[in-house]
């Protein structure tokens, strides 16, 4: 017979592939306010399904608008993602040691996909969806490269082109993630570049503009309208990447069952939201209808873009240029450069329509972080748990330990989860930059935002 | 009733930490011929226990020179283990579907653990051994890092302070390792460097030197001799370090019996050979007892440094300087500085005593690839299996490759395992040489190798 041995106590919870969640999670169904529709960035007339239909595969069209409450994933987009899902959900019993708090604290961790990140659980749906109605390419921007490289790899297995426009900055200082994408057989474009009429444009005046997210999705946008074997794929902020990304919440529930547990509070970082999304939504359903009425959700956001805590809630543009619908949401305004935060995935003016909605309805918090508020949290993390945090994901990480902290003071007992949305092995740079001491904390004051939403008062209102 | 769908099979094969091997196994016990003990270095009679202790904790010579067949992982290391272990062993559908081969394929990944290797496996055993001989410092060299990150992990969860000399020239152009390094608070110093003797000698002559491992393993020795509070670390070679190992193969036999396999072939690449070891000495075991004659083992290494395909079984000292006790085994020539090969963990000119004394007995094959032979394996690995391989796993994925062909055209049934040691996160520069075209195939001739072995001729024969 085996004896116990004390201290040898199961930390991760993982989920067998038969077990895969096989339905996504769409929260429209449930939302007791709707968030209202996008409009033509032109008439700002409601947004058909014909003018969506020039960028992004009928098949995706469909899941935005769709209130249906569970949809079926595809079988060959199961069999994608059991390359690596079901991600595993970890107690991360060394932080709670070190933290000396009452909390149970687990974190679902997506940085185990290729990509390392949670982006390619819609990059594998988009890219299916687009191949089975003919597309041959789909063009995205990308900055520091995440996303670039999730939707690299889900074109790869469905034998998609990939096109990827990196802003010109990344590009040339950080060539890792250009390097993967080019693994998987991405053609990877410094933005702005020569191939299009917006990029031409902008190196006529500026021959060495380091570019932007805005003059990269206007790139992109611009490639995918002038080809009708070419759609454009956005990596966050519409709701069926959000529905996509349902799949990690999904699994959760399920890992947090088998050891009887349910979260009081859940915890993700926000840029455009997606993450976040994934994880919260499937226990929103939860909260909704009463079950769990004081389970909290908390998404963080970096304090130099304060979509939430500080910006405004109006209809605005996607993107600089004006390309995009107008979205109901939270937002800087479309004009705002965010500061170059590590954190190059949070860095967006705008927030999830839906998000946003729940936010004003108060269904879910917000709070915000500097860098080296998050940058103190994701080493401790480090240091006890032993995985490098993407800075993306290090926001939670400092909501998570300010949590824990409080629960130890108040003496109260608290289930934590958040998601881990990343790992941080492209990202050792801006470790050496905290661990150098030179990591600017630039927050982003009320002044700063009146200035930018200023013009946004003559827009329609949500 | 759930209904079972076609193509959602099982990927990947957890092991429950309750099930965690309690026992590391020591191959020594079972072996038919054991092979000769070290000597020292300057009077060529096997070396005392009192000689090595200057060097190593009491604990770990015990292990070294021990011939009991199990020994018992202490609990204080297997609480350490559980932050990344039992690490899973993956069956590579993808890969064998591009095969297109009847081989199925296995993979033990040890890229999971904090520093993304196999390596903290005998890091952690090393800093607890110490730690409880009341030794405050542990030193040595590392060259790309891969081992002074596993030490210096295992230092931060012992509260024991590390220095780590690592090569001027790595230290220099591959800054991430040692960032990480100094995350878990280590020391961090280029080698050849002034805090020593033998540093400041090579600087005065050499103010510039790019350095080499020979110089920093004997910067590294010099510190520990120097302070009784301080003693030596080597990641791989030495008896009790391919001990620590074979957790991963008592691992990946129990994983492998949930789904009632065995294999006919393991796979593992060598340097000083520890990885390799810790995966195949579980399964030697039941070679020598007949009960799986048939079974193969298969050491991978680089053509760049081909030990034990092109050097002479010899006793040879383990550095440049002649510093260590004489060892046993296949070896270049102490003076051979192998070329600047991406899979710096298989730059070692020697191998690991008891591989080699397997090696000569004929129970273990070796081959030998190229750079570009190995980068080719690792492209197919990466886009089949969605993972980066460390350039040294590689070695084991071509061979691996070579196997799976060869079972299609022989309509053989084949069961492969091979030892994914670590993850590639920190080699893009390697892959962007491979996808740039630019990488160059060094292979060392014979008569290469008779004259950096012509010295070994009056030295003892093991």
């Amino acid at each position: 017979m085996r004896k116990k041995r004390v201290g040898l106590q199961s930390n991760r919870i993982y989920l067998s592939e038969r077990d895969i969640p096989k339905r996504w999670y769409n929260i429209l169904h449930d939302m007791p306010k709707k968030p209202k529709p996008p409009l033509n960035p032109k008439t700002a007339e409601p947004i058909s399904i014909d003018e969506l239909a020039v960028i992004f595969a009928k098949g995706l069209i469909e899941q935005e608008l769709s209130e249906k409450q569970w949809i079926d994933i595809p079988e060959e987009v199961l069999k994608v993602y059991l390359l690596w899902r079901p991600t595993p959900v970890v107690r991360a019993r060394f932080l709670e040691e070190a933290l000396e708090t009452p909390a149970r604290i687990y974190y679902k961790y997506e940085g185990v996909s290729p990509s390392g990140s949670h982006k390619p659980n819609t990059a594998v749906a988009q890219a299916y969806y687009n191949k089975i109605e003919g597309v041959e390419q789909l063009t995205t921007e990308t900055g520091a490269g995440q996303w670039g490289s999730a939707l690299a790899f889900a074109c790869s297995y469905f034998g998609l082109k990939c096109k990827v426009f990196m802003v010109r900055a990344s590009y040339e200082q950080k060539p890792y993630r250009k390097v993967l994408m080019q693994m998987w057989g991405a053609d990877v474009v410094p933005s702005p570049s020569k191939e299009t009429q917006v990029g031409r444009k902008i190196l006529e005046s500026t021959p060495d503009s380091p570019g932007s997210l805005g003059i990269a999705i206007s790139e992109a946008i611009e490639v995918a309208i002038s080809d009708d074997k070419t759609k454009y794929s956005l990596g966050s902020v519409l709701n069926h990447v959000l529905l996509h990304q349902t799949i990690i919440g999904l699994e959760a529930k399920k890992q947090l069952d088998k050891v009887e547990e349910y979260p009081t509070i859940v915890i993700g970082c926000v840029g455009g939201g997606s993450n976040f999304a994934g994880l919260a939504f499937p226990f929103l359903l939860d909260k909704f209808y009463e079950k769990r009425k004081s389970l909290r959700l908390i998404a963080v956001e970096p304090a130099a873009c304060p979509t939430l805590t500080k910006g405004i809630y109006s209809y605005d543009y996607g993107d600089t240029s004006k390309l995009t619908p107008l979205l109901p949401m939270y937002t800087l305004g479309h004009d705002f450069i965010p500061p170059r935060i590590h954190a190059g995935g949070l860095r967006y003016h705008g927030m999830s329509p839906i998000i946003s909605k729940l936010y004003a309805d108060g269904f879910v918090e917000a709070r915000a972080y500097t860098q080296n508020e998050i940058f103190d949290a994701a080493m401790k993390f480090f240091q006890t748990e032993g995985i490098v945090p993407a800075p993306e994901s290090a926001h939670a990480i400092r909501a998570v330990i300010d949590e824990a902290i409080r629960a130890r003071k108040e003496k109260k007992e608290e289930v934590i989860l958040f998601n881990l949305s990343g790992h941080g092995f492209f990202d050792m740079s801006a470790y050496n930059d905290y661990i150098l001491g030179v990591l600017e904390d630039v927050v982003l004051t009320d002044e700063d935002v009146n200035e930018l939403t200023r013009k946004l008062s003559s827009y329609p209102k949500p």
